[in-house]
């Protein structure tokens, strides 16, 4: 059931409330791959610069789900870098610097051994290079895309053409709206579904998700945290989660053509809300590395506790 | 079960994108009555002036669940009446206006009959008059209040001796951090329960709800509405739902002085949260006046599918 996701290997520098940290790994891919191993194996297609360590090479190596065969190391060049600083509302975050680094570059190579992928996720780029990425997976079976405001905006007809051949979508709830001019996620995420994808699912921080599927509705409250270190990578951690646990399902349960189904994601919405919420106890991978199987299964069923209806 | 609430029966002149009504019936004790009422019979206590019309009158009384006798009309007064707009984002509102007209003057007075009373929700008022009005009661089972920022700030003391004396607090998020100090709502609601209930719950408006409580925590969305025509007595509503699911359940399962649980609350969550998916539908009581024990049950069961996790 291989897992392919491209997006971003970073370096953060983060100020939270609870502390600081400087150039630690982050990401969107490196997020998402690492919450995903949980699930399923993942494989990585993303660039860095000539500064990137190789101790965080082996952070990410050490996720015995993650194969970093992609990750293109690039001499000359800058990994990306983001410097960030979160106030007391952490669902906000202001940010102190962006260095695109390799992402102003050329995207990627997709290993020839890679082409093969089923479950395509594409973190958070510019619409066109998502379409080209997608484009080297011709054996798919579920594509999702995140996005963002900027994309929105500037690359409007590019992200419609992006909608149009995936099958899913995440985004926050701001972004739902501006993409739509709805204010209801669950409106906003029908506007979507207008647009091509099978479903939509609405990410709303600490208020939890939505998911906006042709056979019905699913939301979910965030999992009731008190200790959030750090807030950043939750929302690919989140996706990661899903992800993982939909192509295990659905490499489970079909063999032919049979797309993602309403129940599959609804599941899928659950491991996402459970690993985010491991994610944010910590700065960087510090959580998630030190996170076992059995850890993981115990919140879960925590988590039915918490929405529980009898 | 005898439950009773104490709190406004109002005239609402409301606005929302949807429309604008005037003078029609609102008010904490009037949306929390009718909501209670499907799940326990419900015992009024309210002042209304001599402005209450006879039709308002019998549009409560036609609620069966909903005792009106301590339903005191007052001449030469005049019923308490607010007006209030809602933009496109329905979690804000702003108030145009407020008569305070009965609620200025002395408290209605309790029937002798009613001083039998298990079950007690004090809906929004002076904390003074909600810890005279729960003296009033001296068999109670359960007490619940609501509060707002108003008394948070200008009469701190007494909403602090209000909590020492009440089973629980239902509030919404922006009050729990003001009474608190702390933003994050679980540990907000912990904070509560050092000043002596046995549990709070925050309400998020179209976000959902948290509860806690000495035994645990638990949260849920709000239902997936998409209809919202008027959120007005959503919140009370929801109290409604909950402290009638919570009378029925405490009454059945409790012969002794057995406190409210953690799992009756729990499942008092979502009674609320579902009949407050119906008063949104509506202005005044229009939908929960048609409203039938079959569709709430169907909406109850479309809410397990909404949250649930396999």
């Amino acid at each position: 059931m291989p897992l392919i996701v491209t997006g971003s290997v970073a370096y953060d520098s983060v100020q939270t409330p609870h502390g600081a940290v400087e150039r630690v790994l982050g990401g969107s891919c490196t997020y998402f791959a690492a919450s995903a191993s949980f699930f399923a194996p993942v494989r990585i297609v993303a660039a860095v610069g000539d500064d990137f360590d190789h101790e965080h090479q082996t952070t990410l190596a050490r996720f015995p789900n993650v194969c970093v065969v992609g990750l293109e190391q690039r001499e000359g060049s800058r990994t990306f870098s983001w410097g960030g600083k979160y106030h007391e509302d952490m669902n906000v975050r202001e940010t102190l610097f962006t260095e695109l680094g390799v992402l102003a570059e050329a995207p990627p190579l997709t290993p020839q051994a890679y082409r093969d992928s089923r479950y395509i996720f594409l973190a958070n780029n510019h619409p066109s290079v998502q379409m080209d990425l997608l484009s080297q997976f011709p054996t798919r079976a579920i594509a999702v895309a995140d996005t963002m405001d900027l994309w929105i905006s500037d690359a409007n007809a590019e992200l419609k053409e992006l909608l149009s051949q995936i099958d899913g979508v995440v985004l926050n709830d701001q972004e739902a709206t501006q993409l739509t001019g709805v204010r209801n996620a669950i409106t906003a995420g029908k506007k979507i579904l207008e647009m091509g994808p099978t479903f939509a699912v609405v990410k709303k921080g600490e208020h939890g998700c939505v998911l906006v599927h042709r056979e019905g509705v699913a939301a979910l409250p965030a999992f009731p945290a008190e200790r959030v270190i750090d807030p950043t990578g939750a929302g690919d951690s989140f996706a990661g989660g899903m992800m993982g646990h939909v192509a295990r399902r659905h490499a489970d349960e079909h063999f032919g053509g049979e797309g993602v189904s309403f129940d599959m994601l609804r599941s899928g919405l659950a491991r996402g809300t459970v690993i985010a919420s491991f994610t944010i106890e910590s700065f960087s991978l510090d959580r998630l590395a030190t996170l076992t199987d059995a850890e993981l299964e115990e919140r879960l069923q925590e988590f039915r506790k918490v929405v529980a209806i009898d």
